[in-house]
């Protein structure tokens, strides 16, 4: 049998992966929810089209959305999460033992159920007594907290559809208002290659907002060209330094994949057109 | 008109590329190949349907495989390429002023052909008075050489086909004994998702035949999971760090486009899983 899933990534880019079977498909309020079998990656959820994460390569996304943000400050007690109803972020954000409380704010709670359900592995904190969920919309819940969140993390979809109102000047600050005074926001940011547009508005807008703005990267192969940004802004830390009081943590018993403390600062070191791109 | 080039990278994920026109298509003596103008990527060189470059990125490939032996070595006078018919690892070593001379080893004569006509930008200097263009399989020209490169860099295709050869220990010794005594050694080496043997193989075995052995990455978003892996061998020069000689090197006129001394340091700190599949 030959069945191929295949995304249009852009207009005139795509990507198809052989399929072993569709496991779920339903439309919730929000989106179209689809979970395949693959050959090549395991189990993979598809939003709207688009491939969210699939069981073997769902570690770098998660690891590096979490782990930059959550080392480079002295100590993330109170987290946020917009988005990220599958759980990956969660458990990452977990493994950091500062970690007392976190609120996920997803709006589609249908996500939630089809992650605990095929990807019992990345929802597997959901239910931890230190997180709690929030069914509603992520814009509107961050105007009405000030002044309370360690660390937000926006691990959201494309700006298209639902994740639109999420790559926004009035967002960010919403969120700048929500950090504490050492805050640090961190949120994907789409590809370098095919978002040039969008990565330049929205590290401007970050850059305007927070002290001290960065942008980061990730490979990720079944994300459109393979290389994946995210954007940092920050009022006191340096995002792309561990802050020294993990200076002698073990790194070993977190089962971590992707990220370490080299990768931790390599991974602002962009390639000149992308630098450039910033400037 | 909606007309697609698709390319299987495994067997079981691939990518598609929308096509304005089919500019060129023949079986040479050694491989098919083709052109083709693109919407996204602008023209493209496709041999054996793989996809070795596009005009918006063929920078990152040619400056990546050119630049690091390069600028590891302290004086880089006498180089050889192996493949590289098109041109691009040529025009990137004559940006390095100390190389006098560069041997250009391509099986295939149609590949120069065609680059020189629908990829002048690329070809431009292979018809410099520093290069010599040898129309010979390299495995064998590298048999009759001995003690006389500074720098060998293998810009092959993937390890099926014409290049089966250029992956094997027999291959990696005969360039070590093709190379000077402080000589180093580059070549593609494949994805570290989808060619995890390959590289582990390759790196044992450049690792035992050479003092110093890493591997570097470049993302390039036209090759299979867009991240794409180096080897390098050296007999001499740390070949993560840039000669002391080039210290003060301005890089600025050189046309860069993602190469930087940052880079070269950053490029060599491998995500966990990587390097863990090379110990």
């Amino acid at each position: 049998m030959e069945a191929w899933f295949f995304e249009n990534q852009t207009g005139n880019f795509g990507i198809k992966i052989r399929i072993k079977s569709i496991l779920y498909h339903e439309n919730s309020d929000f989106q179209e929810i689809s979970v395949y079998d693959t050959y090549e990656f395991g189990k993979m959820l598809v939003l709207d089209n688009a491939v969210m994460f699939t069981d073997s390569n769902e570690f770098i996304y998660h690891e590096m959305l979490s782990f930059i943000p959550l080392f480079a400050h002295k100590k993330p007690e109170n987290i946020l999460i917009i988005g990220g109803g599958d759980g990956g972020i969660i458990r990452e954000c977990l493994k950091n033992n500062f970690v007392k409380h976190i609120d996920l704010v997803e709006i589609d709670g249908e996500v939630i159920e089809v992650s605990k359900r095929f990807f019992p592995q990345i929802a597997s904190q959901i239910d931890n007594k230190k997180v709690s969920v929030k069914l509603e919309d992520g814009i509107k819940y961050l105007k009405t907290v000030n002044n309370i969140y360690d660390i937000i993390i926006i691990d959201s979809t494309d700006p298209v559809g639902p994740a639109e109102g999420l790559f926004t000047k009035d967002f960010y600050e919403s969120a700048y208002n929500a950090l504490k005074e050492d805050g640090i926001f961190a949120a994907q940011t789409e590809s370098p290659f095919f978002n040039k547009k969008l990565i330049k508005d929205v590290n401007h807008i970050i850059n305007n907002i927070y002290k001290i703005s960065m942008m980061y990267y990730a490979m990720i192969p079944v994300y459109p060209s393979g290389l994946w940004s995210f954007t940092v802004g920050s009022k006191k830390y340096q995002p792309n330094k561990i802050n020294e009081v993990y200076k002698n943590i073990d790194l070993s018993s977190l089962d971590l994949k992707y990220y370490s403390q080299e990768i931790h600062m390599s991974s602002f070191i962009l390639p000149k057109f992308i630098k450039e791109l910033l400037n």
